[in-house]
């Protein structure tokens, strides 16, 4: 017996988009038989076995889980002691940080949704690297707000051009989003770049919204700059978390890091902020407590870390420049290569979905389309799996694209 | 050397209000010289130092962490495993669950968030209790809904005044929050009342968001009826967490339990939680990992937790009835004392806040103003803690109210 009624879902709600979510958790893929299933999708360092958090890590968590003192209520925006271990990390001669400037939140995703909520409303835009990691728009679809996309130059190793981001700024632009390191790209963006942009916010008046979840993730011969240590006079907000530079996204706890230059952002900023906190009261009080420890890590264990990854992106990168009708982008730091594909080449597949889709039909290596990121002409691999298996991925993806090549 | 420009927080934000939050975050509260803090502010079972999680669920953790198998990204909405094993737990003959029927979320605070965003729309109005817990009028401030209140009668223990309920509903109304057991009034409704209030949920279809955070946390005579298992045509959206009943708020897991009775709601309210767990992916993955065995803490230990706040409550609530001009509401479960107070009898007390910020400076006994849930006319205070501390804080109480009553 049904009843007379019904209620449906909210459009506003229906509209909230994550596409990596969608392919992660609801695309269909079929395998080949008799080929083992290599999954190169999720950007979760975790997946592939090989890259477990540091053993203090793990210690300083179920101590804090034994101790008994971190299973109350913590403050909104987090505890004391965990804000001011991330202060002194993140402060440098540039920018001098108190415990107050900074926010924990439900990962880095949550420090995106909060600086979004706080600084941008309905009906404003927020411009956007394309290729881009999906959460930007997942968190515009969800308020509101327009996500302007501005073009990243593969010929520049994915730097942002220029030309085109200046034409997207209007007088409805509220913040540039910056994410070096990138994902999807894998680019890091040098001295001189950070500080090309940072004049054009500044003569636009526009505060950047850095997401830096993958800082100091780079490759030899890259550095990575913290935005807001090199700003001087645009306010930074800068996005990161524990996922993945302690290889545990999981867990869920991030933070926002205001670089407030020149005092720009006022004490209402900071007001909206601690109003978003009371939301939900924070994240993990058992890793909070333990967050002091995390943070201490040493940088030679973070070093070894991007070592290995950077070993098998090379790989990676050397193996699928073989590959006719694919473009590797040379990586220079994160955990990704975006391939770019020539489609006029293969004149069998249609678009982005059908080629990762038949690609895993017929080697049984799932990598993400680049429709994840605002593009529809490039694929991303992860590349945090064991050398040998990563290698036998890029052959089976240069096997497919030779059978699929028409010159 | 300052900017020439300045960014704002915007109004939407700062309209939010988390009014437990302000109090325990911001209130300043003087001290009387010589005499020791008791503090009874705050709902959080851990403070008191006396009531610790059970050791299974200590140790279910600390094997979460140290198995390193929960380190990854979950699913959005949760683990299947933790969300099979909250099916489980919550279905009965009248409601059988599925996994599908469970979302993880933010503390009972995030499962509230939820339901309010999926349910109603900007403008609409929801009916939450008065008095009433705080985190209701929060989601209201910041997603534009009008939080409006219904009576709850003291004289009845705080049962919803039917009429008054009814009198309220009018067609922008989106949903009836129903609390039980009670924080702040400390109430267990019957089955009767239940179905009272069902039937007119029914009468003028409306789902019911059943905040149920204390379930089962009810003293002698006072018997806990899921609403989701006593509904047989109205949806529940049930709303709780481990907080209060495992004695761990600091974790922040909570969970959304729909009851879809007669299909009533369609897949797009199933779609809507989706997209809305997509924006922060969930609860810590280390909590999610232990679930089914924090689940499985014997009843028994749950019931000596519940008998020893029954017995500090009955301690307080037989003590205060000697304060003058004070009527304390005889508890049914929870954790709780409302305390309605004659205003008329203490003229030198102009309104609830100063009542609470007088009482500390000459008793250093901390408590609850009812203006943070609704009610300018009542104090809550927070019965956790060691029954003689209590006994102390109201032997104070009592001096305090004796020295300022005017008959
Ligand atoms: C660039 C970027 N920003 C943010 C995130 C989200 O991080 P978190 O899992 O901490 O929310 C990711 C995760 O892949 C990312 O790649
Ligand atoms: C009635 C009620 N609902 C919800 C909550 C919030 O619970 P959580 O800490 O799990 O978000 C509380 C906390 O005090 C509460 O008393």
């Amino acid at each position: 017996m049904s009843a007379d009624w019904s209620i449906d879902g909210r459009a506003e709600v229906l509209a909230i988009r994550n596409r990596i979510r969608e392919v992660v958790e609801y695309m269909k893929f079929e395998l080949c038989p008799g080929k083992e299933l290599i999954e190169l999708t999720l950007g979760d360092p975790t997946c592939c076995g090989i890259l477990p958090p540091h053993p203090d890590v793990l210690k300083a968590v179920s101590d804090s889980v034994l101790s008994g003192l971190h299973n109350g209520y913590k403050m909104s925006k987090g505890s004391e002691e965990a804000r001011q271990a991330l202060a002194d990390k993140y402060s440098s001669p540039g920018s001098v940080l108190s415990p107050d400037d900074v926010y924990l939140t439900h990962g880095c995703s949550g420090a995106i949704q909060f600086a979004f909520q706080a600084l941008l409303s309905p009906g404003q835009n927020v411009l956007t690297p394309r290729p881009g990691f999906s959460v930007y728009n997942t968190m515009c679809s969800s308020l509101q707000i327009e996500n302007r996309l501005y073009r990243l130059d593969p010929a520049r190793t994915y730097e942002a051009d220029l030309t085109d981001l200046e034409s997207k700024i209007d007088s409805n632009t509220g913040a540039i989003v910056v994410n070096n390191p990138s994902n999807p790209c894998g680019s890091v963006y040098s001295h001189q770049h950070l500080m090309d942009i940072l004049t054009l916010a500044e003569k636009y008046r526009l505060p950047i919204i850095a997401d830096e979840v993958y800082g100091n993730m780079t490759y030899s011969g890259n550095k990575f700059y913290q935005l807001g240590s090199i700003s001087e006079s645009v306010p930074v907000l800068s996005c990161s978390s524990l996922a993945k530079i302690w290889l545990v996204p999981g867990w869920r706890l991030g933070w926002l890091v205001i670089h407030n230059k020149k005092g720009i952002l006022r004490q209402s900023v900071y007001d909206s902020f601690n109003k978003l906190s009371t939301l939900t009261l924070g994240p993990c009080s058992l890793i909070q407590g333990a967050l002091p420890k995390i943070l201490s890590v040493p940088q030679s264990w973070h070093d070894d870390v991007t070592r290995h990854i950077e070993c098998t992106a090379l790989t990676c990168y050397n193996s699928l420049q073989k590959a006719p009708g694919l473009t590797p982008i040379k990586p220079q730091g994160a955990m990704y290569i975006m391939i770019e594909i020539d489609f006029s080449k293969f004149p069998d597949i249609p678009n982005i979905s059908e080629f990762v889709q038949l690609l895993c039909k017929e080697t049984s290596v799932k990598l993400m389309p680049g429709s994840c990121f605002e593009t529809n002409t490039a694929i991303r691999i992860v590349t945090v799996d064991k050398k040998e298996k990563m290698q036998e991925a890029c052959d089976r993806i240069c096997e497919f694209c030779s059978n699929h090549f028409k010159p």
